[in-house]
């Protein structure tokens, strides 16, 4: 049996795991990024991170420094920014200061002895939900991360699809609309900019200032302070009732549906899966993205087609990236 | 040396090439399809074209009846309407009565006694540019048959991608807005319902109504009936001059680019080839489609992209109709 390390490397929290070659989890890690702390620092977190599940006690032999002849055959890491898996190189990640320019491979494979990969952190999760998750057993699987921002992961015949340079999967950012509200990327109307936490607490503030909304109880359950506001608190609001909450969900799932729609007309997948924290709404998000993907996107495509919940929200990250040290190492790259 | 039959089964014309596994082009057939004597006519013509390109006098052998023992090991067709690649069955294709639930597989293949395969059109020209024409060398390429609607194949390393039932591709069904002009899919917004012929005759319609747009001479050139308009006649007055045409393919451009944008974040292609009759507004079309790209797209996955016109814009669907025959002889499916 061969084991591999996958570390998901989050603005808030570094997931590890030690997995085995049939997706079984032996060991699992959490702890908090501490991001702003700056680079050194981050690195020395996922050192931790990585020793504390190839530490635990498991089938797996655990050497004090970890060398390629154990059972373990290599460490991937799912991380923010740009990624040239080439070279194992991170660029520009944003939440952590420095993260850029960063040999995330050649820095894990001196310290531990073990071939290290990287994978952009939405398509770590996208390889995660196929292996194991709510994708297992398809083979064409896209995958939304619906948190802060909304990253996108493509699943080709069991491999994640990089396109050229790596880039591709950048799925928050199709255009839903010529004019609409401006995105972090630069553009308007990206799907991320009506759909994602950043977009959608911007539009509630909004609402908010105008005075038909005034009855709205969504400041009152942030205890009055427009920047205490969170997905969730809108969530519990239009659950006792709220209309602007439920009003910001169903526009919000309009959104959702939209973008979804035209990836099915591109992709006619298998299955989409949804994760992240914004799915957390529910069929108050669900259900006006539902009714707009029926009315938006071709019939034939929707007959077989689920779109459902990430299986795996706390693991998908990491069990991808272990996915992608398996993968890469099986085609000696 | 190995050859195939290519088929490219248009609305409007037939062409069929005889074609060696170098992709040399060894005979060709243009004729007629004339759809609207119905399906046993249409059946016919393409019989009709099949034997005139595998009876030319070429290196390849040609019996009357042409048998599998000959160096012609197969024929692909690209038909439009939705295919069954596996039963080699179409379905619902537009323009021509009765071409529904057709099995020209088997129709061909027991009239010539060669493995024939089908394919979506618009996939076909994808694979055709890809293989001989302006993608050659490329893994991942994305095509546009920008024509009376707008069609797209994907090209991921050198296969079309076709999705879980063979309806990836989609690409002109991509939504650009959220109450745009209603698409023939019944979605509004597309950009075909923005950017294809229907679309700009429709839109070009609409303006001339308008008594600011009275002194343009777009009606003129189509002898004073409105019915008479074509995207050739609106370049025509372009070129001339007039500031109406100018700024129907500019917006088009802008249109366009849009789509492109979004298709460049999810695809990140190594190049994106553009076929059918709108590419001839030339730089009127392109200067402010690549504006718009370089807009709203992210900067990376275009620093080495390339938006090309297709090089096979007689043969592309023809050329790729024979690729598919090979590669699925080549599979053994």
């Amino acid at each position: 049996m061969k084991y591999a390390i996958g570390v998901d490397l989050g603005g808030t929290n570094i997931v590890s795991i030690l997995i085995n070659e049939n997706g079984k989890i032996l060991a699992r890690d959490k702890r908090s990024t501490e991001g702003l702390k700056g680079k050194d620092h981050v690195l020395e977190r996922i050192t931790e991170s990585i020793n504390a599940v190839s530490s635990v006690k498991c089938q797996v032999s655990r050497p004090k420094k970890l060398k390629s002849t154990t059972d373990i055959i290599g460490i991937g890491i799912g991380t923010p920014g740009l990624v040239d898996m080439d070279k194992g190189i991170v660029f520009e990640a944003p939440n952590i200061p420095d993260w850029d320019n960063v040999n995330l491979s050649k820095i894990y494979r001196d310290k531990f002895g073990l071939p290290t990969f990287i994978e952009n952190d939405a398509n770590s999760a996208a390889l995660g939900e196929w292996w194991i998750g709510a994708g297992k057993g398809t083979k064409n699987l896209i995958c939304l991360t619906l948190g802060t921002g909304i990253g996108g992961g493509i699943i080709i015949d069991g491999k994640v699809y990089h396109g050229r340079d790596g880039y591709a999967g950048e799925l928050g950012h199709i255009s839903l609309s010529f004019d609409g509200p401006e995105c972090g990327c630069g553009n308007p109307g990206c799907l991320e900019a009506y759909a994602s936490a950043i977009g959608i607490l911007k539009r509630t503030k909004t609402l908010l200032k105008d005075k038909k909304n005034k009855k709205s109880r969504i400041l009152k359950l942030a205890a009055g302070q427009i920047s205490n506001i969170t997905p969730a608190i809108i969530t519990q609001a239009a659950k006792n009732g709220d209309m602007l909450a439920k009003k910001i969900w169903k526009d919000t799932g309009f959104y959702l549906g939209s973008g979804i729609a035209s990836i099915i007309n591109i992709f006619n997948p298998e299955i989409i899966v949804l994760t992240g924290g914004i799915t957390g709404a529910g069929s108050l998000l669900f259900k006006s993205m539902w009714e707009t993907v029926r009315r938006r996107a071709y019939k034939n495509p929707l007959k077989n087609l689920d779109i459902v919940k990430g299986k795996l929200p706390e693991n998908a990250g990491a069990v991808g990236a272990a996915k992608t040290a398996f993968q890469r190492i099986e085609n000696n790259n």
